[in-house]
């Protein structure tokens, strides 16, 4: 694709994905995304011929984005793979705080928002749910010396998403980071207590 | 308020209840729910005169029904009180699987849904989750002798809100009650060790 063409798609496609995340899906108009993007309508249409086609490039650049966008500046200095978890975390922290407790994971707030989605929508919302988890799971079985024989690594992981999405939902419908703090807190007094018992065990 | 009006407006509120949860706030109209209620236009604006009232009261109906809807069915022959937190949990997991796994928390999403609302809906959202979280705290409160001292029981019960609103995302993403499942298996794993620490403290 030229310079100029990756140019155009990729304005729209920022454009929506800060719509979509400010306002919803639902809520955002293809005149929202014309104005905000600055693309002719003729543009768009070529790219994106519906607006599911637009939800659907939104979706693999978070997919995409994952690794660059989200785990390096996360764990930029961070070596420890349980401390790469938490800051992983710690990321969402920020963004809480620096939306006024408002923020909410766009790909959670989709998953949530979006009733009887097309197979693509969900098979691109779930590979983003898919690489977030293989991405904490990497963490804990580089971690796997110290944690109990026999733990299912792969659930543990996808608990920390379940943790992560539920205590951003409490932190924002209370706009409090206490909630977030608090179910953090308790995530890391369970690890606390399986590293422990590792120890133990040993 | 006389039977008639009750019924009126108890109809309005039931099918606002559920055209938010099946379709979403934003893309339910007043024309869907004059059309499921089969009330008159006339009616319906002399109760709500506008959307975000209809909210309001959806959202008064799910906090009142919290102890009749949720908990009396969940807790039926269920004595033990950390029992009672997982019956809660399996009463989620049946509304899982009777949706085919599409089955979205109506608080959660519209938590999610809603960008920027109002302050009353921000304290309607709010009320829900701390009725549910005080139930469950209600339960460790009973169950604080087999629970390690100095637990800190509102942070464990906004803990098991937690884990249920990831869980129940993840499972609709996936639309596999399986990803439910295993993140209930991990809260039951931090529980058990919980109460085992105090077994082994005591």
């Amino acid at each position: 694709m030229p310079a100029a063409a990756r140019d155009t798609r990729g304005k729209i496609v920022e454009a929506a994905m800060e719509l979509f995340w400010l306002k919803g899906y639902g809520s955002t108009s293809i005149a929202d995304i014309l104005s905000r993007s600055q693309v002719n309508s003729g543009s768009l249409y070529h790219y994106f011929p519906g607006k599911q086609d637009l939800l659907v490039a939104v979706l693999e650049a978070y997919r995409d984005g994952i690794g660059p966008m989200l785990l390096e500046p996360a764990w930029a200095g961070v070596d420890d793979p349980i401390d790469r978890v938490f800051a992983l975390l710690a990321k969402y922290r920020e963004l809480i705080v620096s939306t006024d407790c408002s923020y909410g994971c766009p790909i959670g707030s989709l998953a949530l928002e979006l009733h009887e989605p097309d197979l693509v929508v969900r098979e691109r919302l779930s590979e983003n749910f898919d690489g977030w988890v293989e991405a904490v799971r990497e963490c804990l079985e580089e971690a796997s010396d110290r944690l109990p024989r026999g733990v299912d690594l792969q659930a543990t992981a996808e608990f920390v998403l379940t943790v992560m999405e539920g205590a951003v939902m409490q932190a924002r419908t209370h706009r409090d980071v206490a909630y977030f703090d608090r179910a953090v807190a308790q995530l890391r007094s369970y690890f606390d207590m399986l590293t422990a018992r590792e120890a133990v065990g040993a």
